[in-house]
């Protein structure tokens, strides 16, 4: 891993941060709380993402050069979407470019108001001096800090610390709770960890909450997976089996404590500076990782224990950070909308626009949230995790050696295929199982219904290449991507029908969900002026293909179409630098209206009809 | 221990409570809040402390039989300090012996207002039923129970239980904090601990928090004496030692736990229903229970870690009662002037009155309060251990075996004592070593410098019986109490010059702070109109002896001093009853004026002066 960093300066918003080389300046851009349209959805298509390096150095990608001429260039034109940090940079992004402030930054006006962005954990210079009654070392640290919560183990903390009075310290305040008293001789950066609790994956980053720096990221597999691949297996392990929840909890605790370790090892820090974590998950996740029994939510009528924000002391769950740590959990929704949906709402400012918006986020689960203008309303879908190549025969995780896309070259007559990494294929990550599932139907291979044909009538209208990949798969049809190279048919790539009836349960659950809303809004699918994409696999499909298969809707142009990347991460990423942006997530949370698409009576008939792909124009 | 309870209802306040057979009715009276006036301290001699048995058996004693009338008798009339429960009975207390409702039980007109009187802990019957948007618990427990706090330890506990909706439970609630949902069915007591943490004796007494009723009690030493004798070995311990706080914090949370152990048996009651614990001690004690290093109270400005009421999980600190039960620890006022004088202060109702009154608590160390009708001053003077007999070479504490009284016999002619327990004469505790040195005083035998005089002029002037206990004790002057029957000098009970200095310096301390007291407030000693006297050793003193050598203000009537016990475990029990107790408690501590005795420029002056015995008419 590359571990240079280079200061990072946004105008207008004039905040420096700190990033580790190769970062992509459009992740700068939100870590920031601002959202820049992506037209193309940051594909290099459009050209249309310009920003402006004011200093620094930026070599211009193949995009830049075909969208920008020469004389823009060398004026420090580049498209956002294509940049990302190889020096000291300082960068301005034009107002018109701004789809909204997300989290308040900006006024109206684009007057900068940092000061309401105070991160969670804070530090402060306070003076103790002798009071008139100053018997205690209590009074003394309440007049400089009135009202200030002063819990026991901080007491005990204190009590060990020889404190000449007076004295000039460094109060670390979270929310109003002093944590320590440190000594200004040896100021030390106040750093919070954002974690993401993904089903299948875990992510979390190292910040400097003063700068909003981000000094190193790494993921994981998360290890609860051993006890059940997605949340309901999860569940009942956590409520069938004697200390289930403790295990599960000790099982994702210890993860992030190896995460942790990792992270402070490649910024060189010291777990003692990290003050706070912030951790934003789906419910399930959030409740395990708090020790929270999620046996209600497995039996009717599938009830959280808790959907409030929760703050507690690292140590009551086990997290090695500084002993006075603290800890944030994202309010959620509803039993299986959790506090990751939440954090997308927050990051992409979903809420915050006049005209109907759309977040679909695509993790292990499928969780929809519409806004209206004036009303948001969530649902969840039981996609399952097939978009993560899970339960898909030659599925996998978009990880090295994985096929992440797939195309028709026309001129070629040739399927053809992109692997992470450069690597030989392994199987198909969920961005080109979609791929190849629009391919089928565009081909007329698939029917509607979603039948995989193998006729000779149909392989006669095909290009050669295509109609001598349908084959027979231990009985029943398949494509096949990739041939093994050993030429027997174990090790070959497919997508089989078994596949495409899993895809299409998965994308009709979506897409029912997102029908349910919009009728219960009396929206038109074609009023809705953006949909965001949220999830590690949202990143990374192409949108016409998701449009063409029914999974986001098909009478919106392309463009409005934007992903958000890990909203769970970004959100959690926020908070860490902004209690404004706890503070609109609890706000969020409470107004969502949460739709039960499963208690609803038009559901069934809704998602029976949604497994019907849509109409297709063949090639 | 006499195991038998009994129900005593209390007239005019109509509250019923259970206690121990035995209970002497003043403390009952007491824990209910109500101080009665006792002008001869509760001794059996004035007469004037006259209730009504309204019904119930209560056998006259021979006081009740000198002072009261045979009609008297017959229409129950008892002396309220001679009287002990030995069957249900209702006693009345007229209204003119009440001294006053001394937390406000009564309002001025004698009405009982018990509904402003809630104890720390609760059980409500709380309906669970659905909400409109009850898809968490918690918002279900929200809409019954608004604002309620709901700490993640008790979310982990809820998540565990199958809780159908509807239901009906038992809330148990801590002063707005939600500890537990009980099953109505299996509706227990909910019960509470006050703990009076003495730096050498524990009390605990194991109470009823709904009907007030005394279930058990006990007593033990507290064993972090073996790291230190008194306060100052203590912090010195704590601080110069390696974990030294946590191993003093050990040692008195082990011996709560096993009082808790015998306070149980005793009660035949579940630990599971003990959900508060209230500990009352001096400043060093209540640093050491709550795992705070008592460092800064050992140098110079000898400052307390905090003063104020702590509330915390007993799981804190490691007290075995239900897992979520809670612990209030009084708040204090200063670094050697603790929450048992805060606890003295509530109890008695010091501030309560127009007139001027004292509050001196004998105690390991020794504390006194002075209100002035608008003031209150407190002090904390180094007393020392003497009249706990520690330091006095034949003290003891007041056990079996401890001559607890010493008296002239005009008659006989002889000094005659009094052993608790009846058995053979081991030593002398504080309350026999104030006798003896009163006697000495108004013999002349000890001179007012405090010089034990044995020389041949002064023997000739004494009665046979005190001239041959003037001995000579290992080459300094002594005053035999008790021969050792065996004839060898080495098992006589003796008070020897040293001692007398020993209590020179405790009495003169306890004077000199008085002094001070009365001074800043330009009232006179005379102009006392009631001093409480408190602590263990204090309730069993002659208030005219206490007098005569100096310890207590001299120029009032003896009417004038009132015992009021163990106010620190009097203190704990009611806050234990009463949130208002403890609201009185934070309130009192903030408002005292804390003298600072040592830092007064003319206190070692006013010290030296007080070594000197006031003058004493001869017998």
């Amino acid at each position: 891993m590359e571990l240079t960093r280079y200061q990072v300066t946004v105008l207008p918003l004039g905040r420096t941060i700190e990033v580790l080389a190769g970062s992509r300046f459009v992740d700068i851009a939100r870590t920031l709380g601002l959202a820049i349209s992506l037209p193309c959805g940051g594909e290099g298509v459009c050209g249309k993402c310009r920003v402006w390096v004011r200093s620094g150095m930026a070599e211009p990608t193949a995009a830049d050069r075909r969208h920008l001429t020469e004389s823009e260039l060398e004026q420090g034109q580049r498209l956002a979407c294509q940049l990302a940090v190889r020096s000291d940079v300082v960068i301005e992004i034009p107002e018109t470019l701004l789809l909204r402030a997300s989290h308040q930054i900006l006024t109206k006006t684009g007057e900068v108001r940092l000061e309401k962005d105070t991160p969670l954990v804070t530090k402060r210079t306070v003076n103790l001096t002798e009071t008139p009654s100053a018997t205690d070392l209590v009074a003394i640290v309440r007049h400089a800090l009135p009202q200030v919560g002063l819990p026991l183990c901080v007491l005990q903390d204190l009590s060990q610390q020889l404190l000449e009075i007076p004295s000039t310290r460094l109060a670390v305040l979270a929310e109003g709770c002093l944590l320590a008293l440190e000594s200004p001789e040896e100021a030390s950066p106040t750093l919070g960890v954002a974690v993401d609790l993904g089903t299948t994956t875990l992510a979390a980053s190292l910040l400097d909450m003063t700068t909003g720096a981000e000094l190193a990221v790494c993921g994981r597999l998360n290890p609860q997976t051993e006890f059940g691949d997605d949340v309901i297996s999860r569940i009942q392990f956590a409520s069938e089996t004697p200390w289930g929840t403790q295990r599960l909890q000790h099982a994702v605790v210890s993860a992030i404590n190896e995460m942790i370790e990792e992270l402070i090892g490649q910024a060189g820090v010291d777990r003692q500076m990290i003050y706070q974590v912030v951790c934003a998950g789906n419910t399930t996740m959030q409740h395990l990782f708090c020790g929270l029994s999620p046996q209600h939510l497995g039996r009717f009528p599938f009830r959280a224990t808790t959907l409030e924000a929760q703050r507690f002391f690292a140590s009551e769950v086990g997290l090695n950070v500084h002993p006075r740590g603290r800890v944030y959990v994202f309010p959620a929704i509803g039993g299986f909308v959790g506090g990751d949906t939440v954090a997308g709402i927050v990051t992409t400012g979903l809420d915050q626009g006049r005209s109907p918006a759309l977040l679909v986020d695509l993790g292990t689960n499928g969780e929809i949230v519409l806004w209206d203008g004036q009303v948001l309303r969530a649902a969840a879908t039981a996609a399952g995790p097939a978009f993560e190549g899970a339960r898909i025969k030659c599925g996998m995780r978009a990880t090295e050696g994985a096929i992440e896309r797939v195309w028709w070259d026309e001129t070629a007559q040739q399927l053809r295929y992109h692997v992470i990494g450069g690597t030989d294929p392994v199987g198909l990550c969920g961005s080109a199982i979609l791929d190849v599932l629009a391919l089928l139907r565009q081909w007329g291979i698939v029917t509607a219904e979603g039948r995989l044909q193998g006729g000779a009538a149909l392989r006669r209208t095909l290009p050669e290449d295509l109609a001598h990949r349908l084959i027979d798969d231990q009985g029943t049809p398949a494509f096949i991507i990739v041939q093994n190279s050993r030429g027997d048919a174990r090790g070959d790539i497919v997508l089989t029908q078994r596949d495409i009836r899993q895809l299409q349960l998965a994308i009709g659950a979506i897409r029912a969900g997102t029908e349910m809303l919009l009728r219960s809004a009396e929206i038109a699918p074609e009023d809705l002026q953006i949909v965001y994409l949220a999830g590690g696999f949202g990143n990374y499909i192409r949108r016409r293909n998701a449009q063409l298969v029914g999974l986001l809707p098909r009478h919106i142009p392309t463009e409005r179409i934007q992903f958000c990347g890990n909203a769970s991460l970004f959100g959690a990423k926020m908070a860490l630098l902004s209690r404004e942006v706890c503070r609109r997530a609890e706000d969020v949370s409470r107004k969502v209206e949460h739709i039960e698409l499963a208690s609803h009576p038009d559901f069934h008939w809704k998602f029976a009809e949604a497994m019907i792909f849509p109409d297709c124009q063949p090639l």
